[in-house]
């Protein structure tokens, strides 16, 4: 048992944890340790959006930017999904992890121009970027053995954790969380630059990537997770796509995973842009679609344990100002985090 | 909207509340409010235990207490409950409340050796007893007009308050919490006195009076209440009778509140002894049955609001080794605060 948070990155308190010091989670989970010589990370979501158009028109999008990961500075772990939006579009997202600033720097001005650049009729592109300090955010995995997302850039897996299991581990996991509430400040401005948009998001927005892989699943339990988890799931997630704002979700996409052959994976994930990580805390504790996936998950992982095969993970930002890129071209106005400024009308 | 720490109570913090300063709960609760004077208050539980004795041998008994209740200096409220426990035995318990301890010390010495001072065949009494600090307790309604337990001494009901609807709420609103993390110390050591046995109880040991109220319910709400809450309900106060210890409930009694003419009214409490409040916080947010019961009380009072005629309630105290006081005569050893020394063996 030891702290989700490294011991490199732990810092005299002026805030305490949710739980006591002799606190024992009822089952196992573990967290992604990078290199201590990490001190920042890039995640970056590429995507393309499309509604009446064919499939065929848009697949050398994406598969030009498969080869621009492949190119020298590119990321050390990328993968793809998809899913259809509120308004109808789908929407393919490429996401790409560095572990070193320069190097995503180094890659990203002509890929930026080729993706956000040079609009094509009746297809947008977007660019979301994170690039946190290292104490700015948390993994959380049910096994220890099939990194995924940031986690795939990591050294290795800790062993069990004590920050989980409960309401607030999320937080408590975040090394910042030692001392700063990461309160939201600012209010998220959309700048125009030409036919390209652009949001200034605000300090402490907040992201999830909260993923499920039922690949290994046998039979009955594949049927427990399609049958009995997944709709739940679900509904959860169409509530904040589609009612999210009020309770400062900006956007929320299902995405499904797809496979290296461009077909659908065993795999999904849920992907998140929040006011803050309170916003995020209160939805998750307090939505009865939520609490139901979180009493389900509790008893699953507490009955199986290691032996459950499905596999649960996830990774929370939070990010300062400064460490935000988001850029929207020919995109719909509810696309992303134009949803959190005026709509964006004609241009 | 205001806090559930009255203002005079309010000290500078060194702990934080789990709630940023803007959050809003989905819907309204209240909490009690003394005079600024009462800086103290009494809980006394009054039990008699028996199995296999006719009722009309014991009813004299409780009747005896309520004649005392009578008297200079009684309690200012009381009422009186009953369950059944694990070991089959019928409990009746008579929970009585002060706002002034001389009060209570003067009523106290011959009501106590009256109740526990002399045995009678096939009966057992027991008295436990809280006298905290009124910083060490809190309360919560979910509507305003009709006290119960601790609050029935109180000046009123405060307007709406922040605290509450969220795990953690709990705590915040004890202001203890602004200062301690209110962590258990010590073991409960069992004391023999002759035939009574005392347990002399550990710093920050936990007491929760949690209450429903259905009557005035109509016929549809008490459905949806009899049928769909209380049965889930039931199955987590099981749990923790049966196996509540290994999670640190030491003792949990499910009870049917009695009228004034002995018959079961249309309340009940749950009652649960705890080695802190950690332990209630963790059960409260993990077990699924209790996972469930919140679940469904959020979408329940979210929806219906104060036209919900569903009335909920409870009292929570954490308690200083000094303000405890547990005492029993020819109970068995399952009986309360005694599941949580040795076993008493025959004595």
């Amino acid at each position: 048992m030891e702290s989700a948070i490294p011991a490199h990155l732990q810092t005299v308190r002026t805030r305490h944890r949710r739980v006591p010091d002799d606190y024992r989670p009822p089952y196992s989970s573990f967290v992604a340790r990078h290199k201590p010589a990490i001190n920042r990370v890039v995640m970056a979501y590429f995507g393309i959006q499309y509604r009446g158009v064919s499939p065929e028109a848009v697949g050398g999008i994406p598969a030009r930017m498969a080869s621009r990961f492949g190119r020298d500075n590119g990321p050390s772990h990328w993968d793809r999904a998809q899913y259809i939006d509120r308004a109808g579009f789908t929407n393919v997202v490429s996401v790409a992890y560095w572990d070193d600033v320069a190097r995503f720097d180094a890659w990203f001005a002509p890929a930026r121009e080729e993706w956000t650049g040079r609009a094509e009729a009746g297809i947008g592109t977007f660019i979301e970027v994170l690039r946190p300090g290292i104490e700015r955010y948390e993994t959380l995995f049910s096994s220890p053995d099939r990194p995924e997302g940031i986690a795939a850039l990591a050294e290795g897996m800790s062993s069990e954790v004590q920050e989980h299991a409960y309401w607030g581990g999320m937080r408590d996991r975040i090394p910042l969380s030692q001392t700063s509430e990461m309160a939201p400040d600012g209010v998220p401005v959309l700048v125009r630059d030409g036919a390209r948009l652009r949001v200034i998001a605000r300090d402490n927005l907040c992201l999830i990537r909260s993923g499920q892989d039922w690949s290994d699943t046998d039979a009955s339990e594949r049927r427990m997770y399609l049958d009995d988890v997944e709709p739940v799931l679900r509904e959860g997630m169409d509530f904040l796509r589609d009612e999210g704002l009020a309770i400062g979700c900006y956007a929320n996409r299902y995405m499904r995973v797809l496979g290296a052959d461009g077909g659908r994976s065993e795999k999904s994930y849920g992907q998140s842009w929040w006011k803050s990580l309170a916003a995020l805390e209160r939805w998750a504790e307090s939505h009865p679609t939520h609490v139901k996936i979180f009493g389900a998950a509790m008893k699953y992982l507490s009955t199986l344990g290691q032996s459950a095969k499905l596999r649960l993970y996830h990774e929370v930002t939070v990010a300062a100002a400064d460490e935000q890129f988001f850029e929207y071209l020919n995109c719909h106005p509810g696309t992303g985090m134009l949803a959190a400024v005026e709509p964006a009308g004609p241009g």
